[in-house]
Formats: structure tokens, C-alpha cells, sequence
């Protein structure tokens, strides 16, 4: 199996809740996709390469997925391939996902840095899941935040995981 | 009490274990210095401001926080107080470190932000205690990296912290 960081990436600041009917449909706002995009130029700048992105299909989830993309082939010239996943969905299981993932992890080897983009509270439950085997809610991801884990290469990720990045908007902007 | 946040903040890169009689002599090398200095500026840059250091009394933690006094002068045009504390040398007790640290907070009020300058693996299993109640050793803490805890101000700090950054020098560099 491939060695992984996962890194699990909130999406920017999206139109307040309850101004569309589908909450799905939400864009991101001016100030979110501005930031979003500072956020990913930032990262990429300072070497981050991700392999894969991996969204949910809600719209602000999509758009944030969609500016990282952009900005891989701007400012880092690749070209990122980006998934869309219903896992990744508001509210899902995180054992549904994950037993997903670990099977398309199967079939890759060497270093592997997927990105995840989605929602809170489960960005940062999954994550403490993996750190800690349990959901212990410490763990505070603004949005375009970003998580970084180190997936054990021989263990169950499950409570083995390493935690190496927390980071808020603000200290990448 | 205070609405307090802390920094664990781990020396920068020092000169190599045994090349000195005495361990605590061991100065930051050149690149040590260099490093530390992007990541305070860049810090003091990004709006962090700290009310007051407390370093461990081993010269290259002593050094670092005096590149992280010398930066906020510099940089961000305030006058940084530094404290040394035995309770920050390696291997030393949580509990006592930390006893002495709430019985000082108790003179204070407002918001208050601590930069605790000192060793690995201390550092990050003291995080760990603040914000799951017991050392996990699941904490990445780099060299010049820094660790953001943010206290209760009802319940005891210990099992209740919440983790806010976690962020490797090469992300501020």
C-alpha cells in the first residue's frame, strides 16, 4: 500500500445558511472564494503537491475543489486530478468512506497526497478518528482550513494516524 | 482567570546531540537562527502577539526566545516580556510545570496568550494532556514548529484544551 497524507480541507466561506432552498446549492461568497484562492496559491507556493482531490458534491465543497485545481496549474503547473465523492457528503459514516478509500488504496504504492474537501464537524471528527480512534470534538477547522495526517504504512490507520498540520485561513493569507 | 492561549513553541534546529560536554549548552546552528526568524517574523507578520514567554533555560531554547523577543520589536513594534523556567528543561513533570503556570494565571485577567519555548517530547505530550487528558505521542512537532492550545476558562484545562494549530516551519517559511 501506498504511504499517505491525508490532508482534510474545509471549504471556504460560503452564503449563509438558509439563503437557498437547497442548502446543497450554497455558493462560495466573494470573500470566500478570495480567500480560498490565497489559501491554495499559499500551500502550493510553499510546496504542498496533492495527487488527488477528492470533493463532496455540495456546491461549496465543488467550488473550493475547483479553485485548488486552478491554482495547482497556475502557480504550480500540474494538473490535479479532482474526484467527486458522495462519502464526502454532509453527515455521512466515516467507516462507509473510509473502507472506500482504503480499497482504491489497494491498487497505489509509493507516496501518496490525497486531499479531501468537505464539511465540518466531519472533516475534523474523521480526523480524530484516525488520530484517536474516537471522536473527541478538540479539534477546530475554520473554514479553508486544513488538517494534515500521516497514515501508517503497516497498521490499522485507525488511532495510528499521525497529526503533523492544523492550520487556520488567517495564518496562510 | 484569563481566556488564555498557548503556544508550544520547540527550539529551532540546534548543534548536533554530543558535540557539546554539556547538553544544555548546545547553541541553534546558523541554519537554527535563520530558520526561527522567518517563522517568528512571519508570525508577528500574520498578527500573532504574544503577552509573554516562558523559555526553558537550555541555551538554544533561551536563543530561540530571544529571536522571538527580538522579531517582535522589530517586526510587530512591541516589547515582548521572556521568562525562564526550570519547569521547561527536558524531562521535567507536567503536573508541576503546569500547577505553578495556573496558580500565575490566577493574578491575571482578559485575553492572554502564552509562547512556552522548550523540548520535544515534552512539548507535544503536554498538548496532548491539555486536550485529551493523556500523552498519545500522535503530535508532529517539528523543530521552530508551533503548537496553539486554546485553555477553558471554566473547566479544568486538562482533557478540555482545544487544539487550534499545529504547523511545521516550512509552512511559515
Amino acid at each position: 500500500m501506498a504511504s499517505v497524507s491525508l490532508y482534510f480541507i474545509r471549504h471556504g466561506i460560503a452564503a449563509e445558511r438558509g439563503t437557498y432552498a437547497n442548502d446543497a446549492e450554497r455558493p462560495l461568497t466573494d470573500e470566500g472564494r478570495k480567500k480560498t484562492r490565497q489559501v491554495a496559491k499559499r500551500l502550493h507556493e510553499l510546496g504542498l503537491r496533492f495527487d488527488l482531490l477528492i470533493t463532496s458534491p455540495l456546491v461549496r465543497a465543488e467550488q473550493t475543489a475547483a479553485i485548488f485545481q486552478a491554482t495547482a496549474h497556475d502557480t504550480a503547473k500540474y494538473d490535479l486530478p479532482v474526484q467527486v465523492s458522495e462519502f464526502l457528503a454532509p453527515d455521512r459514516n466515516f467507516t462507509d468512506w473510509f473502507d472506500r478509500f482504503q480499497q482504491n488504496l489497494k491498487q497505489q504504492s509509493g507516496d501518496l497526497a490525497v486531499g479531501l474537501i468537505g464539511h465540518e464537524p466531519d472533516l475534523s471528527a474523521w480526523a480524530e478518528i484516525l488520530v484517536w480512534g474516537e471522536v473527541r470534538s478538540v479539534l477546530v477547522l475554520k473554514k479553508a482550513g486544513v488538517i494534515g495526517l500521516s497514515l501508517p504504512e503497516q497498521d490499522s490507520p485507525i488511532g495510528n494516524s499521525l497529526l503533523f498540520l492544523l492550520i487556520p485561513p488567517k495564518l496562510l493569507i
